[in-house]
């Protein structure tokens, strides 16, 4: 007897690579499927292997096409998710791309557009580790920060639809130059992009540190998450005295979001904290609590690790996804 | 012909004295009064001064006693709006007073209590600056920086009651020491308090400035917006530079808030936007703009002086207990 329609494909669209998952009615994961996204590749390029990263998800996953109900992508930049296009995003060289409406030709289904960041929180919310809240803040610490606000149960816009840039919060008047123009926002100060620089300026001092070694010996010219695990492993100190400055600035963002929105609960998400999870959000809570003004039931605002890891942006893309179609059946 | 109760008394209660209005069902403001709060006298009896400040207010608008409906009042501190009791309101020396439940007694009407910020952002949302828009930030700049939030139309309050801490956002990660404890928040760098601490520390080193003279004049022993205001009247240049550096940390603080919370409108209250207008306001603007993320179209978010002054809180308590009246009946 053929299904009806029932499963989604969810699809995180990075810089570098795209992860799809199939995922059936009651959110399981049937299957995963990854492939890389060359930078420079014309997006016209990029939507026809994202349609054939669909179809070989649905194989994968041993489910038949014609139970595809409609697919969701988490896209990098400033996103329309009412027009499914993708405008200004750095990462693949993208301005204004309709996204949506062309894989949706492709593949004959429903096509959804929304911010990475947003349905990385909009994952953790639903199906991670924010469940429930109905105040929640999200922060990904990576190459960036990026953040997305969960109001009501349901994710916040603003009125532009440009809600959410909590990475570019200023915490340093005039301090360093930020990716985005501005100086002293918190991407400058503590995302992984910060800490490396921070790190190369002190082996430029002469300081010693495990670093270079690690980058060499995984063939790495950046220092990535693994890079900076293995070393914190090593017990590397230069390493360790930047993570506890970035983990510092991340505390005091945390304490200025929540006296500011007062959320239930703020989940710290991205490679680092999913790598080292507790052992990178305890430093940030302690700060945190410090600098909120109610702190007499301070505990009520749980500060916590992602736990749904590179999963976060496909399942909340799958998320908004389900909710869009049941609102427009 | 006896009207129905159909009036209603709304308060702004600070540390130095108290405003009452009357106002009708349009809106419509019968009289005002206002006494003042001697900081030390026990709650009981400011509570009974409140009751007689009713009674003074209702009779100056020529109302009869039986059309009042409801008295709503906006208090400093920590609030519980569904108790009515303040807590920890340091301007008042109060701490856990049950003012909402014991005027009621006096009063034999129902008496709201709600923070003297967030009725102040209510007011000029529902009646002043930001009419109309459904998310709205409201600043008020005065011996401190306080904030609220106006979020699908509604104040928006946070998980615990504790959110719109505009003011302790942290602008300089371990700047100038804050009244709160914290280090750096916005209100240390650019409320009234910590510019009238710059004048101060400039006098100190030497430089010239007319302040000292006309606090003199006016038997001031603080740098109030008065003040201020006749001194840039006469171009003293040391309040000039203050008054610049205020401007410019606020307008970042603008675009942070703005950043995060993409929101139609930002109010700027407080007495000294009241006494300068956009002349206080439009370099705010301007460093806000440039500091915004998403520029093309900076201008749909407007940032603008408040228009109601010192009647934005008691209006904004006036609409708050409207609405609770309309819902409870």
């Amino acid at each position: 007897m053929p299904h009806a329609a029932d499963v989604i494909v969810g699809i995180d669209l990075g810089g570098t690579s795209a992860r799809a998952l199939v995922v059936n009615p009651s959110n399981e994961i049937l299957a995963v499927e990854k492939e890389t996204t060359k930078v420079g590749k014309k997006p016209a390029t990029i939507i026809s292997d994202l349609a054939s990263l669909v179809e070989d998800v649905m194989e994968a996953g041993g489910v038949q096409r014609s139970r595809l109900q409609a697919v969701s992508i988490g896209a990098p930049g400033a996103v329309d998710p009412v027009r499914g296009i993708v405008y200004n995003a750095p990462n693949l060289r993208w301005d204004e791309v309709a996204l949506g409406p062309k894989l949706s030709k492709l593949l004959d289904v429903p096509v959804l557009v929304e911010n990475d960041v947003s349905v990385g929180v909009v994952g953790e919310h639903a199906l991670g580790a924010g469940k429930s809240a109905r105040e929640l803040v999200g922060i990904f610490v990576g190459t960036g920060i990026g953040g997305g606000i969960i109001s009501g149960g349901e994710l916040y816009r603003g009125s532009r639809g440009a809600a959410g840039e909590i990475g570019h919060m200023v915490l340093m008047v005039d301090g360093p130059r930020c990716g985005c123009g501005n100086r002293g926002c918190v991407e400058a100060l503590a995302s992984r992009t910060a800490m490396e620089r921070e790190v190369r300026a002190a082996l430029r001092r002469g300081q010693k540190s495990l670093v270079p070694k690690i980058m060499n010996e995984r063939g790495k010219d950046r220092m990535t998450s693994s890079v900076i695990q293995r070393a914190l492993k090593k017990n590397d100190a230069l390493v360790r005295n930047v993570m506890k400055k970035s983990q510092y600035y991340l505390g005091i963002l945390v304490a200025t979001v929540v006296n500011m929105l007062d959320p239930e609960c703020v989940v710290i998400g991205g490679g680092i904290a999913e790598r080292l999870g507790d052992d990178f959000v305890a430093p940030i809570r302690k700060t945190a609590y410090t600098y909120f003004l109610r702190r007499h039931d301070a505990d009520r605002v749980k500060i916590v690790p992602g736990t749904l890891g590179d999963n976060a942006g496909p399942l909340g893309a799958v998320v908004l996804a389900r909710k869009w179609l049941a609102e427009n059946r």
